[in-house]
């Protein structure tokens, strides 16, 4: 599933090119439309009383891009066994060159801070999210 | 009352200078702290169900600054008539020179949305901000 | 002129809703479009070596957003009399009722910070600001 | 070498929590601070023609952290052997507590966008990151 983002001019630095921060940032925009996409939006976990916070992120910056590129975000479920869910991402630029890869990690939690088992409390995401990780 | 912030190289531009959205996040930062010196800190009106939303913001940029800048940021209350609070912003360069000038409004609410009286409702909290706009 | 911008998570705060700083960024963004809309980029300014950096903002706060609402942002020229552009900028949600008002000010001025006068150096940019100032 | 960074009310998300993407804007700060300290602040890396762009993060996050949290950010040089300059970093609560714990990859680079290996052209820079490496 890919997701589209335009650098906008407040996500550069004076180097000139997009502040790395904002990859961050741009990784969530993509999971957000992928989840919503698959069914389950962040608003829908929230409203089930359910948050996923990132747990750990890994990034490497192949090649700098800058406003106004247009951003192309392919997002795919890398890993999920059960209760780590870990996204992985690819962004090209307008040529299709990558100028971007990285992982993230999630976890998911109730309002109290307690882990969710996807598998016992969510068992429709817990199957969803085992077949999106072995395609 | 003052308070310093240091430009950040995340917070340029690809002009080479701070962007202009910037100072906004610095006069809360600003706002924060003059709440805090004056005993009446975000945590305290939070804890107290009271929320101080942004009503308005009226910016004049005077000169542009840029990272690593240190810039002196002097607070006031402008005016304060029992509902809508009136903050008065303006920033220096380290030479001392006025690089910007601003106003925010801020009103109560409580957590429900309902608006908060502070004349009837904190009556201390009134007391002292009446006290800082006759100033 | 109108432009659409989806309200991320991470523009939003603690208190559940969009931060109010965000909103300068939005404009911003749809000033971009704007400008690209009438043949008057800011790449196209900025390779005839031409910035327009923001001299004052006014913005009203009438109703809080938050993740994930859709904002429509419609854009007009305020005011332009040959050195100062003004645009007024009307932010609505998807049940069109206003969420924010504001306007900018920019400038014009070539890479030495210099002031620049469209309608002796860019009259063309000139003709079309005068054109989109009376409608 | 530690740096101070008090969580910002606009670095919060609706989760009520320190927003992930900002952690990465304080490892600049901190980076920032630790290069001034050392001798070698980005002014003068710039003044000499040289940036030293992200190339890599990896980060883990540990704890979650909320305005006003003051954060404690340990910083040191993790690898550096001539061309890639690694670092790592540390951040602790007010309570003594890691909340985050990352690694950042830096090349050096002209502005033309060439690869710059210290060795050669920053030799002093170059002994000073050797230095810190093997400690």
């Amino acid at each position: 599933m890919t997701y589209k983002h335009t650098v906008q001019y407040y996500e550069t630095d004076k180097m000139g090119i997009t502040h790395h921060s904002n990859y961050i940032r741009w990784m969530e925009e993509a999971r957000v439309d992928f989840l919503k996409q698959i069914g389950w939006s962040y608003e829908k976990l929230e409203a089930d009383g359910v948050i996923s916070p990132v747990t750990a992120i890994d990034c490497r910056y192949k090649a700098s891009t800058t406003f106004p590129d247009e951003i192309t975000i392919a997002v795919s479920v890398a890993e999920y066994r059960g209760v780590r869910l870990k996204f992985r991402y690819e962004m090209t630029d307008a040529a299709g060159k990558t100028v971007f890869e990285a992982t993230s990690e999630h976890c998911f939690l109730d309002r109290s801070g307690r882990i969710v088992r996807p598998e016992r409390e969510l068992p429709k995401l817990h199957e969803c999210l085992v077949s999106l990780a072995s395609e």
